[in-house]
């Protein structure tokens, strides 16, 4: 992760969160270590609690608190009520800013209320979900802090959206089917950052791609882009292969299946398992068989379909989700955003806010420097020329 | 233009601009005639001048004026006390919406003030030189109505920038020089819409793609899309054909041109002649000639350099200009706008604003259907799941 | 044209045409001026006459002939008569080696027979028909000499077809219509070379793609390159574009016009004018009118279909032939060819021969030079390691 | 595989093969028992024994010879001389056909001679070694039946290469490495059928592609196709990620390792692990250790390198081999080679022959109808057309 460890070098030298109480309550992993040991790089003090009790690596919880900065409180597998009591104790320790996964810290902070916020410069948060419950917080009025939605910063979409999950989708295709891609007729159900990064994949590994989508705008780009558009009941009977990622739910459904070609493949890459109505295909079937790992087959009599990962995210139930050039950048983004929250924080109007654009350039920047990319800078002649528009 | 076949076919049954007064400064040709025809059509009385005498198309005039629903004060090559006297009596029309192609009938409209702003209920502009103009008015709190920027829009950036500048201008590079793209090193300067353009269709063509930008996270998106991204000087040593797409200055100057190998090929795409520094590339050159139409061959002692239409936008200079698709899309984004503000615009706040989504999506539908592409639309289930979210 | 240019220098050091008088039937323009200029290099007397009067460009012969090494025998628009002379002096020199657009020249030497063959090393062939005729002579037993097959030579095809045709193709089309090709769907009916360069070419122009072919094989690898493939009546029904490069005749025909879109748009950049059935077009119209220059309007009643260039190659007849780059490699490849027949002719059985696999290297080699890329070579460890296996 | 199943439908039609022996020394797993009940369903009686014990899986061998048909002689991890014994037992049988996976049974067969190859009317091979083996067992005049290269066929070369291995050596880096592609600079040494497969991809995927090679035309080529072309050496300065697919040795080397960067990743996707020298990188490193599951990294100093599968065929070692399509038509290729040896394999004269194009042609059919896609065919107007020119 050389963005975050070139923060982190910074951070050492300049130690802007000196005296900062951060609480951050986010997947338990190595690359979760390293986004904390780089904020206490900067002089705060820590405390760390489990987002989801599953995804723990307790070897790892075990070495930050090893490390004696870092108060840890995550033990995989915890039941609710220790996940709660670990949450609360967060709490207690009155953060100045909070990072989460989920926004499940921020809610409790806010659910006390009073005293609880007093000094809370405000949060990150990480997740679609986690931004939509901040969203209606803000809505009634009640949002105490600004957020900063790391996820929907514009370095993070390209990385996440359109190279990683587009990557990973595919990864785990092949690593649950072993299909040979070229030949076979793709479709893809939403044109989102996801869905133009796996169409453009498949079309590279000699797939013929179609796309379906709702949205008129992202169906007429689909089009200029050289794909073939069209209903998903029109797809249904032309795809090998089908990858829904519309974030929608039954985008695949009992009209669509009963069209189907026999031997079609049905994946998920959107956010939930609700993209591929399971209740329809269930009803259609009159067996169901695991036939590979992660790939049954549903047989609708004079057909069958296979369904992959029983109909969870693909990339994460057959790969191995996101490279760490993903995480890398993700968490260059939260640990800059923290650092704002402290310099700039205290200025700042409560509210759901976007990631300021000179943090998404930083981070693009150093991603760079991690390529080994250099780029232009604006010429003092060209500075001159532009300003005179503006 | 199938798009605005169809507004204008709805407009004549609708009748939406019934009562008002239409004043358009645009540039008078034949695509303008049918956006003028199709205002018309929905009921209004409209007026036109030139935004530029010198692409004026007299037997155009002459036919619209014809039609006896339209006032045309237009004349090729009419001189600027004329252009001028036309476009102050389009402005004693006291127009109800204006068209603008520059800004310059909005302001006219402001200098005069008071009553000359009675009954406006807002303009549309085209250019991003008429927004810059009408953007400092409204920071001087002078702007009085609101203006929508159509060439903001969606789906005028996909169509106009990235597909339709993005075609003309290899178009227009082909036609000046009929070089084989295949196994070129071409060089795009700027990575927005229509380098994007640029880059893809050179990439398709066999072109080995280098990019260079001013801005972090464009220059990491081109890397990431799988361009060499590199500073400009080090790329003037590698490209066969360089390309500005930048909207500055200067961006290919004196330490370009002295690195540059022998047999190079400069054109520009951008809005302007300043992107390639004549006055640098004249200074280095020891003779210039014309070595093909719109081709100058500039000697530089041990090398030649190749300027294309005499870095003058190549796909005007040198091609045909953007494709009847492209301005299908602009003059239907045009006649909606006007709607809008006829329908709405009295309840706008003044300001430049976005071209609202409405418009965008039913360009877009319209535009599909053009195509002979249908798409989904969201089930009542779906949309009860998008709105528990929010 | 970098690569003659360096097989003249070389020439001019070693003069391996010594001696030897060679005589040339082809196009009189100048390129050929610099390949004839690059055989007397080599030390050769060398005589010239024109394959088609109507290409002659009458100034270039005249600076030919005062060169004074050359016997040029070309006028433009010469008739048969005086054609048929020139061909017959040309034979009366008893050429050591000839070089042929048509076979022409060395059919009259065949039908001169006896003598007239005499001291006859071999020739070379650019054209398909020239081909065919002289491998009529030999499965007849007639052919007297090797003759090297230019224009079936690797580099030849891959920048001839692939890359020249590829891309002036759809040169040709865009000048002829301005047509927007993002967002079309264009049906190439040929999957050979050609095709295969237009098809790359397209898609990286946001066309959707479909390729027609009579060949499983051809049209296997076109669909694993991702592309729809169907027959040509489906297709017919789908294309907004359609471009014939088959080398058969009425590929497109009544059955296809008549399942047509209205707007569909028609190409050939096949061989000769008989890909599309003209005949079968005029038949179903009503009226033909031009629309454009270039552009033929038929009217079929409740559809119209627009023809380009009355069914002749597109890429020549609205566009401007072939790059200079893909004049280098075919004429670098006559040159060498020419060598190749003075050094080891008299030891080649008779017959049509393919261009041997070392002269294609070294175009290859020295394109690449021009191009200023190098390459590695093999170790003495590879080349035992690879020897070992045969 | 659907293209297998379809011959074996026609063969218990046709019965072509009866009263044939066949024996048969391949890899036996259940790809191959799909192979030998074809063939047994055509009529013939067959003999099998393992290519290689490794691979054999036990329970397909023991279900192959209950079904009565088949005499099964493979046990896996079998010793040498009982291998040896395996195939001699075969001999014994006195074929009329052989299938073979490295020339082994047609060696023995020979060795006997005389009455041995009594009745033998041709075999079929499918690995470039064992064609190594026969063509010099014909230079040196011993070769006494047709041998058919099936794995030299061009449905062959074209799922094989291409789209199997160029699939599935990217599948395999990713699996062994989850970097993510977009953004890295993947070198691809050798522009090879297998070499574009992969360079295709990795473009589609955001890969930068550089290309290396030692053979002109196909450097050119990689160059004509939008690729950088280089030497080696220059490469290695500028690379992420090296994929030797030479069939050479010593690809990358000493003087490549030194000149990489820290965390470069090199795969070998060739025939052979000889590609990358493990012993100039193992002299270079002063530790080596495994990080991940098949990535060993190398501890140079200043730089760490890591080496996927120890520079083993990382599409084997690390992913799943080739998917089912590819297999299909390596497959249904020997199925018809079989059939054609016993049809017309005593006309032939001994020799190594290439596979009968219209047994590539039946094989493309067969696939285009696995996939659904249907194609044109030749009119007898064009047959007439394209037969008058020869």
């Amino acid at each position: 992760m050389p963005v975050l460890r070139s923060i982190r070098e910074r951070f050492e030298r300049e130690r802007p969160l000196t005296g900062i109480r951060v609480a951050a309550c986010l997947h338990v992993t190595a690359e979760t270590a390293n986004l904390v040991r780089t904020l206490t790089s900067g002089g705060c003090a820590a405390a760390l609690c489990a987002a989801n009790p599953l995804s723990t690596q307790d070897d790892v919880a075990a070495a930050l608190a090893a490390d004696g900065h870092v108060e840890v409180r995550a033990r995989r597998g915890e039941d609710l009520d220790t996940y709660a009591a670990h949450v609360a104790a967060l709490a207690d320790e009155r953060p100045h800013v909070t990072l989460d996964d989920g926004a499940d810290l921020l809610s409790v902070l806010h659910a006390r209320g009073g005293e609880a916020l007093d000094g809370l410069r405000g949060g990150t948060e990480e997740t679609t979900t986690g931004l939509l419950r901040l969203r209606r917080l803000e809505a009634e009025g009640r949002l105490a802090c600004p957020v900063l939605a790391v996820n929907e910063a514009r370095a993070e979409r390209a990385f996440n959206d359109r190279h990683g999950t587009g990557q990973s989708a595919l990864d785990g295709i092949l690593r649950a089917t072993n299909l040979l891609l070229a030949g076979q007729t793709l479709v893809v159900l939403g044109y989102g950052q996801t869905g133009r990064g796996i169409a453009q994949r498949a079309r590279g590994a000699g797939a013929a791609v179609i796309v379906c989508e709702v949205d008129a705008l992202a169906a007429l780009e689909a089009r200029m882009d050289g794909y073939e558009v069209m209903p998903a009941t029109a797809a249904a009977e032309r795809g090998d292969l089908f990858v829904t990622v519309t974030g929608s739910r039954s985008v695949l459904r009992r009209e669509h299946f009963e069209r189907m070609k026999d031997g079609a493949v049905l994946a998920n890459a959107g956010h939930f398992d609700v993209e591929i109505d399971l209740d329809d295909l269930r009803a259609l079937a009159s067996s169901v068989r695991e036939v590979r790992p992660l790939v049954d087959r549903y047989d609708l009599g004079d057909r069958a379909l296979y369904l992959l990962a029983r109909g969870r995210v693909v990339n994460l139930a057959a790969a191995e989700g996101h490279p760490a050039a993903v995480m890398d950048v993700s968490f260059a983004l939260q640990a800059l955003c923290v650092e704002e929250l402290v310099l700039r924080g205290q200025a700042l109007e409560p509210g759901v806010r976007a990631v300021p654009r000179a943090i998404d350039d930083e981070v693009a920047r150093l991603r760079l420097d991690a390529l080994g990319v250099s780029i232009d800078s604006v010429t003092e002649a060209q500075r001159r020329y532009l300003d005179s528009w503006t």
